[in-house]
C-alpha cells in the first residue's frame, strides 16, 4: 500500500457561539481537513485546528506546509510507515497540528487497512471514556448555565473551568460552579498562562478550597523561575499544555519541575508522539490528560480513540466536548455524549465518513 | 475474538556449546514456549527464557505463573486489550520473562488478525536491521574466532564482547579482537557486573582506547554510589540492562545517572512495555539499543521485529545471533543472518510456524 495523494482543504464553519479563554477567543472553526488517499483506494482523514497563540500556524500556513513541505515525503510511501515518516517530517519544526493531522491520518488508513479502530490498535483499553466539558470564560451565571445544560443534557460530571483573568472573578465563578454543581463533580481550572506567578500561588490555594482538582498553565511557562516556583507552591498539581507541545518538550518540562501532569492532544502530537508521550509519563509516574485542542468532529473521534486506547488517559475525563461549539461539521455521524461518556468507534480506523455535500458547503477553497 | 486457552510448554533443547559470561553459565536452552488460542482458531506464540540470574525465574516458575496466575487472567479477554491485560498482569510482580511471553503472544495474535506483520504495526521503521553478535567470555583466541566465524559467513561487522573477568585477560581479548577485525567493526562491551566501580572506570578508559563504543552494566548496579561514579568518569556511555528491566526502573536509573544507554529486551517487557520504554528513552534523549536474553529463534524473530518497528531501535546493530549457540528449536523457518544483516518477517503477526514434530521432541513435560 502506497500514498497516492495528500491534500488540505481548508473549511470554514461557523460557531453557535464563540469560545473565551485567557489567551484569546474562537468564533469560527476553520479548521483543515487533511485527506490522503492510497493507491488501492483506502482514505484517511486527519484534522488540524490553526491556533495562532498556541503553535503559530494559521489555515493558510497549514495548508501550505501539508502541500509544499510534507505531500512530497508522504507520496510513495507505506502508510503503516509511521516511524520513518514522522522522522522525515521532523526535518520541518514548528507545525505541530498539520503533523498532527498527517498521523491521526495515517493511523485512520492503518487502521483500515487491518480491518480495527485505531483504539484497538493501540491497546483497547477501555470501550468508552468519562467525558469532560470545558467552560469558557464568562459571567457567573454564564458559565454555571453551561455547566448545568451538559450535565442535564448529556450526564457530564467533569468540567475543566477557564479561568485567569481577575482572580475574584474567577473564583466567583468556580464558587458558583461547586455550588450548583455540588461535591460529587470533578473541577478543574485552565488559566492560558493568565496570570503572574504571584497571583497563581493564590488562585492554587483558594481553588484547592473549592476542590478543584488541577490547574493548568496558570502563567507563561517562559517565565521561568516563576512557573517553578508554582509548581512548588501550589497545593493541586499543576498541568501543562501549552508548554509541553513535543515530546522532548514534555521531557525538559517535567524535569526542570515546570509541571507536575501533562495534557495530551491529538491535534498536535498525532497518535504517534502522542503513545511516546503516555510511555515517557507512564515511566515517570506521571498524570496524563486528553486535552482539547478545540476540536472539530474529527478530532474529537480522534481524542476519544486515543483515550480509549491507552489506559492512563483512559482513567481521568477526557476533553470531547468543544465540537458543540460548532453549528455542524463534515462527518456524516457526529460523535455521541450520553450518561457523561463516550464511546470508542467501533468501525475501521477512525471510523468516521466525510459527508460529499457538507464539505462542498464548509470548503473555503472553492 | 477471545482467548480460548493459554498453555506453558517447558522445552529442553541442548546448546552447540555453552556460553559463558560474567554472572553465569548457559549450557541448554530450558525456554518455555506461551501458546495463545482464540475462540476463532488464532495461535500466538512467544518464548519466555528462565534467567534466575537476572530475574529469579526458573522454567518451573515460569510455568507455575503462566499457568496459575497469568492463564485465569487472560482467558475471555480480547488479545487486542493489551493495556487492559498489562495492568492486570501487572498485580503480580517480577515474572518478568513470563509476562513478556504473553504480551509477545498476544501481538502475534494482533498481528494475524490484522494481515499485518508484528513490525509494521509498531510503526515500520526499517524492513531489516544491522545485526550485533555477541562474544562470550573465553580466551581472546577463542574470542576471535568466533567473531571472525560469524564476519566470514554471515557478514557480521558488529560485536558485544563479554568482559568483567580479570581486567588484563579482559583487554587482551579486546586488543586481539580489534586487531583481527580491524577499525571499521563496531565493537562494544557487557561485564554482567563482574567489576567492581574503581575496576570499570580504569575499565571504561582503556576500552575508550581500543574504540569500544558503550560499555553495559560494569558493576552492580545496588552498589549506588559506585555505579553513579562509573557514570560520571566514564568516557564511553554505560549501558543499563540488568539494572533496568521494568518501564519505572528505566526512568529511575536514568534520572539517578545511573545509566546513559538502555537495553531493551523483548524476552522481559514485550512489545508494548519496549515501546513504552522507547517513547520514554527518546523523550529523555537517551540511546537504546535492542538486547538478547539468551533468545531462542521465537524470541529472536520477535526482537527483530521490535527493533523494524521502531526508529531509535532500528538505528543501533540489534543482537539476535545468540539462537545460532542452541542445536535446534522448534520453528519451521529459522531466522537468516547475511550480509550482517537481518530482516523483518512479511507474514501477519510475528510470520512464525511451531514444527509439531520439534515440538513433540523437545518438549520437557510429556
Amino acid at each position: 500500500m502506497k500514498i497516492r495523494s495528500v491534500e488540505a482543504i481548508p473549511l470554514a464553519i461557523p460557531y453557535r457561539r464563540p469560545f473565551a479563554f485567557a489567551s484569546g477567543k474562537a468564533t469560527a472553526a476553520d479548521h483543515v481537513l487533511v485527506r490522503i488517499t492510497t493507491d488501492d483506494g483506502l482514505v484517511g482523514h486527519g484534522e488540524a485546528p490553526p491556533r495562532p497563540y498556541t503553535y503559530g500556524e494559521t489555515a493558510t500556513s497549514i495548508v501550505t506546509a501539508v502541500r509544499e513541505l510534507f505531500a512530497p515525503v508522504l507520496v510513495g510511501a507505506d502508510p503503516f510507515a509511521r516511524e520513518r515518516i514522522r522522522a522525515d517530517l521532523a526535518r520541518t519544526v514548528a507545525n505541530n497540528t498539520a503533523r498532527g493531522a498527517i498521523d491521526v491520518a495515517l493511523w485512520d488508513l492503518v487502521g483500515q487497512a487491518c480491518g480495527q479502530p485505531v483504539h484497538a490498535l493501540l491497546g483497547h483499553a477501555a470501550d468508552e471514556v468519562r467525558v469532560a466539558h470545558m467552560i469558557g470564560l464568562g459571567t457567573p451565571a454564564e458559565m454555571v448555565a453551561d455547566a448545568v445544560e451538559m450535565s442535564d443534557t448529556c450526564g457530564v460530571e467533569a468540567f475543566k473551568v477557564k479561568v485567569g483573568r481577575d482572580l475574584a472573578h474567577d473564583l466567583a465563578a468556580v464558587r458558583e460552579l461547586r455550588r450548583e454543581l455540588g461535591d460529587s463533580v470533578e473541577l478543574y481550572a485552565d488559566a492560558n498562562r493568565g496570570w503572574d506567578a504571584d497571583t497563581a500561588i493564590v488562585a492554587a490555594r483558594r481553588l484547592a478550597d473549592f476542590h478543584v482538582t488541577m490547574l493548568e498553565e496558570p502563567n507563561p511557562a517562559d517565565d521561568v523561575l516563576g512557573r517553578r516556583r508554582i509548581v512548588r507552591e501550589s497545593p493541586i498539581p499543576i498541568v501543562g499544555d501549552e508548554s509541553t507541545i513535543t515530546l522532548g518538550g514534555v521531557a525538559r518540562s517535567l524535569l526542570d519541575r515546570d509541571a507536575d501532569a501533562i495534557s495530551v492532544k491529538v491535534a498536535r502530537t498525532g497518535f504517534t508522539d502522542s503513545a511516546k508521550i503516555v510511555g515517557l509519563c507512564e515511566g515517570l509516574g506521571v498524570t496524563t490528560v486528553v486535552g482539547n485542542q478545540i476540536d472539530g468532529m474529527l478530532g474529537t473521534v480522534a481524542s476519544t480513540a486515543l483515550a480509549c486506547g491507552l489506559r492512563s488517559l483512559a482513567r481521568h475525563p477526557v476533553e470531547v466536548t468543544n465540537f458543540l461549539l460548532m453549528s455542524d461539521d463534515v462527518l456524516t455521524d457526529p460523535p455521541v455524549i450520553a450518561d457523561g461518556r463516550s464511546g470508542a468507534r467501533q468501525g475501521p480506523g477512525l471510523g468516521v465518513a466525510i459527508d460529499p455535500d457538507k464539505l462542498a458547503r464548509y470548503r473555503a477553497d472553492r
